[in-house]
Order: structure tokens, then C-alpha cells, then sequence
């Protein structure tokens, strides 16, 4: 993964899931807030979100460890070379590894949409130790190195760290939304550094950055602060475009569900509503 | 910002927000104790509050930003000089990024303020990171610094980070008087110590203090705790001055109002109000 | 305890707590969610789960502390060597010190489950602080020795912490089964760790590791994060063999009662398991 | 007070205020979960504890700051000597301020016993912030200083910072007689390491100890933990023995008054009681 490409393919990954996020937990939202207390049944369409999110993962991470493993340069599954007495490739091993964990937090999405056996929390409390697993390994990857590719790595372990923090509380507080969307902006975050990484390391054209600059290193600091300013920005405009959208489009169709309930029951269910947005 | 007039101008900018606050959340501690407990809208005076602070912050911020972009010697908006290659003014930059974040904490506050569909706890989570980014330029700022200046950087970085913390805190535990208040103690605490820094390293008359003195660090140490005393005692003045001022101006309309409930509801409120004494 | 055995020893017994904590678990999982809501007295059945996991834990601290001190070249009870002025096989009184913290968790185990005055919580915040003992302990153990052995002492101390926090967080969240079995996953990683770490320092057969080549400190590293999948898929695995079985076996003696119960209150039982199994 | 006295003194002041706070939390706990849950309002015996443990404490940290500005060689109130160009005796100051921090949470406790207006857990707050000051304070002191010194002495700070984190956890979580006991166990184990700090580096008669030898250093590590097993053997014997004599002494006026109650509301106190010790 030296090269702008290997930066760039993870950063793709990270900034689409980061938007994708942000997108489903707009939606469960809108439902939450949208539903009288009462009804709080999650409706099919989300589960077939969650499947596909988790279908997704299972899919990518897999495809990432075929990849790391049967490139050209790669170690084709073999881990240790006996003849050598080394280990062959370790940087693809620990790749595959970061990938696996991705994987099994797929898994786990998948298996608590699935079933109700499967104790709620569990896809986050999985999600937070593939991050941490990640955080780990790039900890222990930094290690002498110059100082700004040590630097800029370790800016990455911010995000990485935070964002199994702030999974981890979700295991907890379920169904708030600002930790979702935290969730999705610190991925964002991550997306957008792995690019900014390829392009300092990995410059695809221009001159090479000096990695011992002093300077240098007081720009890329700064420079983390901007991404993190652009992934809330992101965050912010994402969430109001599609909420303002699903208002819109669910308007003709919530007027004639409310309609026929308030036949029924209006003045409840409007108390219920009022309570809710008061709760908010 | 390398003088004395540098630190003074974020140090008073910080006890009067530290003031600010204490007052604030005093006025709407005393409102949400007299109330009884169904009527726990807020009402729009405090809706102006919050519009006038999140636009003071905006505008702190964007001047802030302006001046360290256009003063004599600042960088003018240029950040790469092509023909040196090299940086441009690095420091005013990171300064002015600073300023952006409480920026943003300012525009989040306006948003949570004007819309309930902004979820509440957003321009907490947003001051949290303000603080946070603050905190890690300087964390950065500080490297290979004569000792006294190194560890009196670093104790304005205890101050900011815990400022973090309890305002991350806050996101989850809403209307905490004692975090609110906390977090305005620590605000006075990091404007007191700017001003600290500032006679310290830039002595307006005066001897120079030798940098890098082991008693001097002691010393400082100490006044650390001395400047969170002060504020301590501050916000407890400031408090108390407030409360029964607020109690006694608002004794004759409150008076009249409970006279009118009585008549209607006397023993549901007074229990309520029981209920909500026995809690605190 | 500086050989194979001496790791192969610990790492048996903590593989084998993590099985039966995550069999208790699942059971008392099963039993809370299978009974409504109103009957949440804990059956004596589990109280004798509970004395037995105490007892083990107070017999095997005790055996161990005996065979601490009365190997053949342990201290024999002996702390301080007069003649000599050293102290007497201090590894050996660490090691009885970590089984003493295990030891007294065992009896707060004992004490919580025999009297309703012990608060509930007591065992678990001791035996919080018998993991947070041992990683004390092991923390100071690891100076000063080779950077390979250093390193996977210290990955075990991150198992050792990690239980701690998480088994700190039960005293305050009770009966959550996502904590509970994560324990249980943390106790099986220490255990599979301690074997790991018996292979690597002491090859049963087979050549001697070079403990300087830092290949075998990032191959390590990557292991610790494979550890810790085989131990979440152990978990699952168990989790599920264990739940199914439970239900196939209690699914007839359920009926009954259900069939008895239902004669009276019917549609009151039902509603709370429907409510119950809503919020899981 | 770099002699024995001058660590004796502080560690039978922590010793003796962890036996008073096991005693007055004991006390509070009895009498929570002997009352019926609707008449929570507390006694006056136990204001009148607050009052005394806050006097208490207000007094002895007076007289503390005068003993270190008045005693032979101390700064006799002179912080700055402008002949010398050097502070005045930085250690007694610093101690002095560390007591002052202890006095102003006396403060917060009458204060916060006398009136209502002060918001439940600022005490603790202040407490909290007391223990920060003392231990960031002691970690500033420790710096270059003989091996075994500097460990024994961060070994305290890990008795102090814990507290100071439990303490603050008690701010949010009232009334947890598990936080309340292992605050006043940490207090125990503060105090017994003080007098073995006064042993270690004063021994007040027998050789001296090698500050160098890595074996003392080991020593030391476990003899901490041996010390944390004892606060919690007082803390579980007190509370027994207080509970116990609490029981039988308060069993007489117990009865008469449930004897009174049974004849107006039998059932509904009794049904009360049943769900409390359920709970607990």
C-alpha cells in the first residue's frame, strides 16, 4: 500500500461510508421523531439498510484481504518463510487484519438486524474494536519513521480513536443522534486524512514534501483542524438536504396515515408527538 | 501575538465569557426551579440570550480572524510563498484557526437556538471540539520551548482539555448546573492564566523571569491552583449576587402569578414544587 | 514461573473462567428474558452457580499462594533476608499477591450472593480491582528486559486494563449482557495470551525466538489482534450453543407453567414478554 | 516536612477521615434503606455530621496553612525575597495551598448542608478538585529526585487521582454506597502510604533504604498493593460493625415506630420495603 493508490482507495471507502452514515441515521431519525412514541417498531425498510450496510462491509473487507494477500508483490498466503527465517510481507498481514475486523463488525450488523437474540449494542461494541484493532496496529506501524510521516499517522490515530471511543458510548446510548452522526463525521474525517496522507507522502505530481521540516509538521497539524471543520461542514449539509427531502417526499403520504388516524384517536397521538419534539 | 497585549486580549475574552455564562446559567437555574414542572418551555428572553452569545462568538471569531490574516505583519491570506518554499506566518494561521472553530460553536448555538430539528446537545458537542482543537494546536505549539515557557503553555492546556471534557459531558447530562457553571469556571480559570502567561513572558515592567529556573516552574505550578481558587470563588460570588438579586426583583411578578394559579390549582403546584425541592 | 508451565498454568485457568463466565451469563441472560418483568427474584439455581464460581476462585487463589511460596526454590514465607540485606524471590510474592486480589474477589463473590446487605456491585468493582492489581503489578514487572518480551508483556497488560474498565463499568450497569460477555471475551483473550506469551519466551521445541528483531514484535502485535477474533468467535459460538440447548431443554417445563399461568392471567404475561422482548 | 512527623501527621489525617466517612456513609445508607421510599428528606443527626466533618475540615486546613507559614524555618507568610532574587520556602507554600483547597471543600460541604439553593454535589465537586490539586501538585514535586523517592511517591499519586475520579463520579451518581465506601477506602489507603512514605524515607530507627536498589523498587509496587487488601478489609470490618450495632440499637425505637405506621397504612409501607431491598 505505499503509493497514492493504496492511501487513496481506503480514504474513498471511509469518505463514502462517513456519508453513508450520515444518510441512514438522518432517516431513523426522521422516523423516530415522525412516529408516536408507541409504535417504535423498526420498519422493514430499515433492516434492509442494515443488511446492505452490512452486506457491504462483509463483501469489501473480504475483497480488501483477497487483494492484500494475491497481489503481485504479495505474500499469497504464506506467512512465514522458513528458508529465510522471516516473516513474509508482514505490512499485507496486518492490512488483512484491519480488514477482518471490519468484516466481523459486518457480521455482527448483520446478525442483530437479523435476530432479536442477538443483544442490541453489539454491531457498535464490534464496529468499536475494528476501529480500535485499527488505531492498534497503525500505533505499533508508526514506529521509526521521520518525523512527519510519524506525525501524520499519528494525526490519523486522533480519528481512529475517537471515532471507537464515541462507537463504544453508542453501545450504551443507543439511538442518539448526535453520536451517530459524530460517528459518521469522524469516518469522514478518516476518509479525507487518508487522502491527505497520499498526497504528502505520495505526492502524484509536484515536488516531495521535506518529512523533517519543522514547519511542514505545523501545517499538517493545522491542516487536520481544516478537515475536521470540511467533515462537519459535510455532516451539517448532508443531514438538513435530506431531511428537508424526506419531509417533502413523506409529506403526501404521512397527511393521509395522520388523516386516518385522527379519526380514531387524534387527540392522543398529537399529544404524543408534542411530547416527543418537546423531548428533542 | 508574541507580546503581552497578544495574551491579554484572548485572556479578558475569556473571563468575560466565564462572567457570561455563570450568569446565564444562573438565570436559567432560578427559571427552571421556580417553575413547576409541566411548563418547562423555554421561554424567548432566554431564546435572546443564547442568539446574543452565539452571534458575539461569531463575530469575535470572524474579527479575530481578520486582524491576525491583516495586521502589519500577518500573512495577508497567503499561506504558501512559492518563491521561498516556505510557510507564511504558520502561527497567525493556526491562531485564526482557532478563532474558526469558536466560529462554528457560535453558528451551532444560533442553529440549536432557532430550530428544534437541530438536536439539543449539538452546540455543546461543538464548543467541546473548539476547545479540543484549541487544546491540540497548542498541545503542538509548545515543542522545544525554554522549560518555564514549555510548562506554563502546558498548564493552560490542563484547563482547556478539562473544559473539553465536562463540556463533552454536558452533551449528555443537559441543564447541569454544576457542569454549566464548572465549564464557566474553567473559561474564567483560562483567560486568568492567558493573562498569567502574558506577565510572565512578557513582563510589562519589570524584571525578566529567568525561563528556565526550577523554582520558577514551582512556582507557577502553584499559581495554577491560586488562579482556579480565584475562579472558584468567583463563580460562587457571581452566583450568589445574581440569585438573590434575580429573587428579589422577581418576587412581586412572581407573587402575583402563583395568586393567580392558587385559585385554580394550589395543591398540584405547590407539590410540584415540593417534589422539585426535595430532588436538587 | 519463568517457564512454559508457569504461563500455561494462569492461561488454562483464565480460558477456562471466560467459558464458564459466558455459559453463567448466557443462563441468567436466558432467565431474565424468558421471565416477565414483575418476577425478578434471582432463582437458587444461580445462587449456587455463583457460591461455586466463589469457591473456585477462593480455592484456587489459596492453592496458588501455597504453591508460590513453598516450591522447591520459592521464599518458603520468608520476605527479608537479614544476612544476605535483600528480600526473598520477590516474583514469587507478586504473583501470590495478584492470586491474594483474585482470592478477595472470590469472597465479595461469596459475600454479594449470600447477603442482600452486601451492596450489589461489591463483587464486581473487587474483582475490577484484582485485574487492575495484576496489570499494576505486571506494569513494574516489565522493565528493563528484552524490546520482544517487553512488547507482549505489555499486549497483555492492554487485556488486563481493558477487563478492568469494562468489569468497573458493571458495578454501575448491572445485568447488561453485552458488558458481561465482554468480560468473559477479555478473560479468554488474557488466557490464550499467557499461552502465547508461554510459546513464544519458552518454546516447548522447536528454535528460540530472537526477542530483538522487531519483525517479531509487529508479527506479535498482529497475533494479539487474532487473539482477540478467536476469542470474540469463542464467545458467539458458546453464546449460541448454550442458548439453543437451554431452550430446547426448558421449552417443555416452560410450557407447563406458561399453560398454568395463562388458566389465570393470560393476556397480562404475555403483554410484558411482548414489551420485554420489544426493548432488547 | 521532609522528616517522619511531617508524613505522619497527613497519613493519620486521611487514615482517621476514611474511618469517619465509612461510619457517616454506613450511618446514611442504614438509615436509606430502612425508610420507606417517600419520606426522603434527611434527618438533622445527619446534617449535623456534614456540619461537623465540614468544620472539621475548614479548621484543621487552617491551622495546617499557619503550621507551614509559622513554624521556625518557614516563609512566615514572605513568598518573594527581592534580595536574593529567590521565592521563600516553595514547599511550604505548596503545602499550604494543597490545604487550602481541603479547607475550601469544607466550605462547599456546610455550605451545601446549610441551604438548599447550593446544588446537591458541589461538595463532592470541590472534594474532587482538592484531591486534583493535591495530586497534580505532588507530580510536579517528584521530578528529579533518587529512584525509590519518586516511585513511592507516584505510586500516592495513584491513591490521589483515583480518588479525585471517584469523587467526581459521585457528583453525578448521589447516594452510591459502593462510590461513597471506595472513596473512603482510597482515603484509608492515602493515609497508610503516607506513613509508609514516612518509614521508607525517614525510617525512624533501623538502617536506611538504598534509593537506588531496583529490588526496593519492586518491593515497594507490592507492599501498595498489600496496603489497598488492608483499606479494604477496614472498610468491610467497619461497616459491618457499624451496621450490626446500628441494627441492634435502633431495633427497639425501630418497632414502635413501624408499630405505629402498621396500624394506619400495614400494607402499603410493608410493600415499600419489599421493593427497596429488592432493588438494592
Amino acid at each position: 500500500m505505499a503509493n497514492f493508490g493504496g492511501h487513496a482507495i481506503p480514504g474513498s471507502f471511509f469518505l463514502f461510508l462517513g456519508c453513508w452514515l450520515t444518510i441512514k441515521h438522518i432517516l431513523q431519525h426522521y422516523w423516530r421523531t415522525s412516529q408516536p412514541k408507541g409504535r417504535r417498531v423498526m420498519s422493514p425498510s430499515f433492516r434492509a439498510l442494515d443488511y446492505t450496510e452490512g452486506g457491504c462491509l462483509i463483501f469489501a473487507s473480504f475483497v480488501g484481504i483477497m487483494v492484500e494477500q494475491f497481489v503481485v508483490d504479495g505474500p499469497h498466503a504464506r506467512l512465514y518463510d522458513a528458508e529465510n527465517k522471516s516473516w513474509v510481507k508482514l505490512m499485507n498481514w496486518q492490512h488483512g487484519t484491519m480488514y477482518l475486523f471490519f468484516g466481523i463488525s459486518g457480521i455482527a450488523l448483520v446478525a442483530s438486524t437479523a435476530s432479536k437474540l442477538v443483544p442490541a449494542g453489539v454491531d457498535r461494541l464490534v464496529l468499536s474494536l475494528a476501529l480500535f484493532v485499527e488505531g492498534f496496529l497503525f500505533y505499533y506501524h508508526v514506529h521509526s519513521r521521520p518525523p512527519l510521516d510519524a506525525h501524520i499517522h499519528s494525526l490519523l490515530l486522533v480519528a481512529v480513536f475517537s471515532g471507537s471511543a464515541s462507537t463504544m458510548l453508542e453501545v450504551f446510548m443507543r439511538d442518539n443522534i448526535i453520536l451517530e452522526l459524530f460517528r459518521a463525521c469522524l469516518f469522514m474525517l478518516q476518509g479525507s486524512w487518508f487522502y491527505q496522507i497520499g498526497f504528502v507522502l505520495y505526492p502524484p505530481r509536484g515536488p516531495e514534501w521535506d518529512l523533517t521540516q519543522h514547519d511542514n509538521i505545523m501545517f499538517i497539524t493545522m491542516c487536520f483542524c481544516w478537515h475536521l471543520a470540511v467533515a462537519l461542514l459535510l455532516v451539517a449539509c448532508i443531514s438538513s438536504v435530506v431531511w428537508f427531502t424526506v419531509k417533502r417526499f413523506s409529506g403526501r403520504g404521512q397527511d393521509i396515515e395522520i388523516g386516518m388516524r385522527n379519526t380514531s384517536s387524534k387527540s392522543s397521538s398529537q399529544k404524543a408527538l408534542l411530547e416527543e419534539s418537546e423531548e428533542e
